[in-house]
């Protein structure tokens, strides 16, 4: 048995049009009644009408999510949230993969991905930020994880240069003074791995550490044999770090696993702090120190920036930079 | 630029038509040929116009994909691939969230999520057999992961039974004689669990091995934490087990994670094996041995039964039960 818009309201104490507001994201709805609202829905498990809210509304009920990988657990997680928090607002999700290849990233944003979508939500690879900035996507876009100044887009991270800066201070304050880092991308326009370089390097200079050349270890892709092979690279170096800073977790559990292979005691003589907080990275042995950006956040909001858009097409809000918070998780490797 | 369908005819050496069978999967096409089509189409990033089609064919050039969790890295890698392989031949995908809920299952069977999709490709996890033997899909379905005789869908997975009893078997062979299991699901009508059972018994029984009670631990869902309770339950028991067969490397992980904090040595104390070879546990401490489902070829055959049934209405064939090979993969913890 389905539950209905009225029941919701009821259990919400609130006007069947609120939760109506609520659902379609359009009106003004205060954040408490907002919150009580989500919670009946929950509750009891309410699911829009998406058909008759599409014939209602001239929409087509879907948005594209398009991530580079969906085997990848940071990846795989926020697409969870993602898909979920879509759900509650009465949209169903295509999940297109691209892999990281700009044309893949340039057509979805141009086109849709040639499918009649509402909005997208992407986390490009890819594209450089001026190409991103000259896109006119073809409906509204949502971007994860980079930061694109001039963009056409709404934007939503975490404050990356802050959470490197934390990562490495951490490392820093406990007595490390070898402190390398794992993950920059040369080949990509990885303007994430930009910022996390940025924030590693103003700590180690407010430190008034070295950075020797050799201590940036840069990779191909982000998977764990991308960390095992960098710090393989720097235990063989002349000067091998006593911590090391990874962009990701999986890069700092391939990081892991090769100073397991080589016998070096983590946190005695190497100490490790990585990125996301996957569950992978709370089984570790030990488990992963690593900075845990708030997931939840940025499903939720970006599911409202692209709802606010998708709703008021006559928007002209200029495009918003939203900053999810994020912490840094101490456990067994720093 | 992106490439045509007769620029992959040219690069294969076939003529259009046929690139045109194997994108449809309709006509009959030689498997040699077939293949050299598929990697032509790779070879140029071919992409098929999926409107064109769509209007010529009365579909929709969709189909949904519904799993349990996207989160769970066994299902983000299979997500992945089915993506890809869907892509290879024109269909886009959307995905469905069941985080295991009885009734999401049952209206995605019963009316297709409510969208218009050609086909679905499903993994159930709370419907019993008798009920998805008891429904009429909407539309053409390929189950995954789960045994449904009589059911009305073709059905695509491993030998559960005969994987388990090999897993089992690995462990009774290197000595071990007290042989617990995790991962039985009493609450959940999990086919999957079930068959990994008796599988397990089987080589306890073959080698005149005991199963007392409390060997069997149950779990309420595959996680790591799950994992985690079980063997910790497990070691506090009366009798502790030299070694563990875990229905999931989740939940081997968990344990591993245990074993560690109890300073239980692995594989020296404690044996484990695991089952679905994730990317995770070729880098936990030590690897983790495990059973190795062919993920490509589950892919492969769900899309290929699919386009089958989509692409011949009228097709009479009853449903099939393809097994995909699976292999034991041994690591450092057994």
């Amino acid at each position: 048995m389905s539950s209905r818009l009225k029941d919701v309201a009821a259990r919400a104490g609130v006007s069947p049009r609120t939760v109506s507001n609520v659902v379609s994201g359009s009106g003004s709805v205060a954040p408490d009644t907002r919150r009580r609202v989500q919670e009946a829905i929950e509750e009891l498990g309410y699911r829009p009408n998406l058909a008759a809210r599409t014939l209602r509304a001239g929409r087509t009920g879907v948005i594209g999510l398009a991530i580079p990988e969906l085997h990848s657990p940071y990846f795989g997680e926020l697409a969870g949230l993602l898909v979920d928090e879509a759900r509650r607002r009465g949209w169903t999700v295509v999940i297109d993969q691209t892999r990281g290849e700009a044309e893949a990233e340039r057509r979805l944003l141009a086109q849709g991905g040639g499918r009649a979508v509402d909005g997208l939500i992407v986390s490009p690879w890819a594209l450089s930020p001026a190409e991103l900035a000259a896109t006119a996507p073809a409906v509204p876009v949502v971007i994860l994880g980079e930061r694109s100044p001039q963009g056409a887009a709404d934007h939503v991270a975490v404050d990356n240069v802050a959470a490197a800066d934390e990562a490495t201070t951490h490392l820093v304050r406990s007595g490390r003074r070898r402190v390398a880092a794992i993950g920059l991308q040369p080949h990509l326009h990885n303007g994430t791995a930009l910022l996390r370089a940025e924030g590693y390097l103003r700590a180690l200079n407010r430190a008034g550490l070295p950075h020797p050349p050799g201590a940036q270890q840069t990779v191909t892709a982000l998977h764990r044999a991308d960390g095992a092979r960098a710090m393989a690279a720097l235990l063989d170096g002349p000067e091998p770090p006593d911590a090391v800073f990874a962009f990701s977790d999986e890069l700092a559990l391939g990081a892991l696993h090769v100073a397991h292979e080589r016998g070096v005691r983590v946190p005695g003589e190497l100490a490790i702090v990585g990125f996301d907080d996957i569950e992978d990275g709370r089984y570790s042995h030990p488990p992963l120190t690593t900075i845990a950006p708030d997931k939840h956040q940025i499903a939720q909001r970006s599911l409202q920036c692209l709802a606010d858009r998708v709703h008021s097409p006559g928007n002209t809000v200029p495009p918003q930079e939203l900053t999810v918070p994020h912490r840094l998780v101490r456990r067994g490797t720093a």
